[in-house]
C-alpha cells in the first residue's frame, strides 16, 4: 500500500505531502508537497543563465556551468508552507485547504547566494536582494501579469545557509521542485525559496511585489489591515502523525509519533498530553534537534480505560517558544501552529 | 497535472476518489475509491469456485469458468461507502474521516446473482443471503477472527441487477477491488457488495455478522442503541465538484459543476442557491437520470459584485426525498446526505 499526494488544486498545482503516513527523515522527491503560484513556467532554454544586477559593482551573468564548478554545500532543510495547517483556523479562511502536509524535508546541494554576491559585489546601497522566478501569470485581484518574485533582506541574502540549489535528494532538482535552479531560504517560510530563479536583483529599497506587499503578510483583523506584518520566520510547531484524528483503537499499547520543528535555534522539546492538556510528559525525541530540519518524537501510551481520549502536542523551542493554545489567527491564514490535537476513541 | 487518491489508512487501505477533479461518468479503475475492513487477502488459488449452500435444494459448487460461460449483464453502477462525507458531521464521529471521494462509478459486468440462486434452487425457508469475502482480521470491539461476511434479504438477491460480477470498466476486476468476483448491488451503501468472494449461504434467519449487526447500523444515540436501524439504500445526495469550498475567485462567469445521486428511482433535479439558500435555482442536468447512476450537473453562476458567497446543491429524487439542511447524526457516521455547501470569496 502506498499514500498519494494529497490535492488541493491542479491549476495551480497544489498537492500536500501524505505526511501521516511517511517516516524517515528525508522525503522522497515523489512525496515532495507542491505548491504553486500559477502554471508550471516552460523553460526553452537550451542552456541556463542567471543574471545578477542593480546594486553591485560587477553585473554578472552565471551559467548553469559557472553555478556547478563553484564550491558547494550541501544541507538537509525543512521547507513549510506558510499556509501550513491553514485548514485549522477557526473562523476559517479563504485560500488553499491546506492540513498538515505543506511541509517535507530533503538534502539540498548548492551553492551559497553569498558566494554569488561576493563574486559581483554589492554596493553599500544594497538592501534586499530581490529573486525572480520563471513562473508568471494573472491574479484575481488586479489586472496584469506578475512573476512570482521575492526580496530577502541583504543579511538573510548573505547568510552563509542561504542557497542557489540544484540538487535535491543527490538528483537534480525535479522540475516542479524548481529545476535547474531553486533558492533555499532556511528557517523561512517556503514562500521566500523561489523555484526556477530568473533573476536576482540587488535593490536599494522596500520590493514591493505582490507577492511581498500583498500575500504573505499576517492580516490580523478581517476588515482593515492594521496591524499587518511580513511572513517570515517559520513557528515552532509540531504535528501529530499517528494516531490519525478520530481513529478508533484498541486497548494496550500505542505508540504516539510525530514530528516536531522552528524556525529559530532548535528543538528543545516536546510535551505530550493523553488528557486534553490536564498534565503533559515529554515525548522521546529520536533525531538530535538540529537546526533548519524536524525531530521525530514518540511517545508510548498504554491505556486500559475506554473512553474517549484528546491527545496534545507541543513543542518548545531554545528561542523559548512554545507552540500557542490557539494559533494567531489572520485574514490569510498563515503561520498556523497551535497544539497540535487528535481525538481517539479507545474500545 | 493529475490528481491523487486521498489517503485516509494505509492498513487497511482506505482511500478517497478525488472526485473534485474528475469528470465523466466511469471512475478509471486507479481512481476508483479504496475501502478495506482488512488486510487485503491472499488468494493463491490456482482456480477459483465459490460454493452456494445451505437453504437451497442442489447446493453447488461454481467454477470460475462456470460463472464466465452464464449469460452475462453489464450495468453502470456508482458504489457509495455509507460512511461517505462522514467528516462533515457535527457533532464529530470517529472513524474513518471520509469526505465527498468514497463514491466511485464503473462499468460493471457479471452474473446476475438470480442466475446462479435459480441453478441451485432456494427453499421456502430462505430468508437472506449471506455473502463472505476472503478478506478477514481481528476488530478491537471483540476478540477473534472475523470474516467480512454481509447478508441481503432474498428478494434484494434475487433482483436481476444484482450481480456476481467480475469485469470493472471492460476488464477483469482489480484485485484491490474485489478480483475475480465481486458482488455488486445497485442502490445500496456500498457494504453491502462484498469483495472477493469465497461463498454464499443461503440462510432461513438474520445474519447477525459483526459487520451486519454491530456495523453499519444507524445509531441515532450516543450512548445507547434505541432507535438503531440497518444501514442500506443511498440517501439522495449531491455533491459540488467545482469551485472548491473556501476558493477564491475573480468577477465573471464561474462554471458551478457536481453530481447528484439516490438510491430510490432516479434523480428528478438539482437545485443551486448562491445566496445560502434564500433562493434556489435549477441545475442543468448533463446526462440522462438513470436509476444506479450519478447525474452530472452545471450551473452558470454570473457574479459581478465582491463578498464573501456560500454555495449550496440540493437533489431531488422521484420518490420525493430531497437532501435535507441537517444530515441525521448517527453515532457511526453513516448516510451523511444534507445539502452540499461551498463558501467562495469573489475578489
Amino acid at each position: 500500500m502506498k499514500p498519494f499526494l494529497l490535492t488541493r488544486g491542479l491549476v495551480p498545482e497544489n498537492q500536500e505531502t501524505p505526511i501521516h503516513f511517511l517516516g524517515g527523515d528525508l522525503t522522497p522527491a515523489s512525496y515532495f508537497y507542491r505548491r504553486n503560484h500559477f502554471r508550471y513556467p516552460l523553460l526553452t532554454h537550451e542552456s541556463y543563465y542567471i543574471p545578477i544586477s542593480g546594486c553591485v559593482r560587477t553585473p554578472t551573468i552565471f551559467s548553469f556551468k559557472d553555478i556547478l564548478s563553484l564550491p558547494s554545500k550541501t544541507l538537509n532543510v525543512l521547507l513549510e508552507c506558510s499556509g501550513e495547517k491553514r485548514a485549522f483556523f477557526h473562523p476559517k479562511v479563504f485560500g488553499e485547504q491546506w492540513e498538515d502536509g505543506a511541509l517535507s524535508q530533503a538534502r539540498w546541494k548548492g551553492v551559497p547566494l553569498r558566494t554569488l554576491i561576493e563574486y559581483t559585489g554589492a554596493t553599500d546601497k544594497a538592501m534586499e536582494v530581490v529573486v525572480e522566478g520563471y513562473d508568471f501569470g494573472t491574479r484575481t485581484d488586479r489586472p496584469g501579469l506578475f512573476s512570482f518574485a521575492r526580496s530577502l533582506p541583504i543579511d538573510k541574502a548573505l547568510h552563509p545557509d542561504t542557497l542557489i540549489a540544484y540538487e535535491l535528494n543527490g538528483k537534480p532538482i525535479p522540475f516542479k521542485h524548481g529545476y535547474p535552479l531553486r533558492l533555499i531560504v532556511p528557517q523561512w517560510y517556503a514562500m521566500a525559496s523561489v523555484k526556477w530563479v530568473k533573476k536576482i536583483t540587488l535593490i536599494n529599497s522596500h520590493f514591493k511585489g505582490p507577492f511581498q506587499d500583498t500575500d504573505y503578510i499576517y492580516y490580523p483583523h478581517r476588515t482593515n489591515d492594521a496591524g499587518r506584518y511580513p511572513v517570515t520566520t517559520m513557528r515552532v510547531n509540531s504535528t501529530i502523525q499517528q494516531p490519525l484524528n478520530l481513529a478508533v483503537l484498541g486497548q494496550g499499547v500505542h505508540k504516539i509519533r510525530g514530528i516536531a520543528w522552528t524556525g529559530q535555534g532548535i528543538v528543545s522539546r516536546v510535551e505530550i498530553s493523553v488528557d486534553n492538556g490536564r498534565t503533559w510528559d515529554n515525548a522521546t525525541l529520536h533525531t538530535h534537534p538540529k537546526p533548519y530540519v524536524w525531530v521525530s518524537w514518540t511517545y508510548n501510551w498504554d491505556v486500559h480505560e475506554k473512553g474517549e481520549y484528546t491527545v496534545l502536542s507541543r513543542a518548545i523551542d531554545s528561542a523559548g517558544n512554545m507552540q500557542p493554545k490557539q494559533a494567531e489567527w489572520n485574514r490569510k491564514g498563515y503561520g498556523y501552529n497551535a497544539v497540535s490535537d487528535v481525538k481517539v476513541k479507545i474500545e
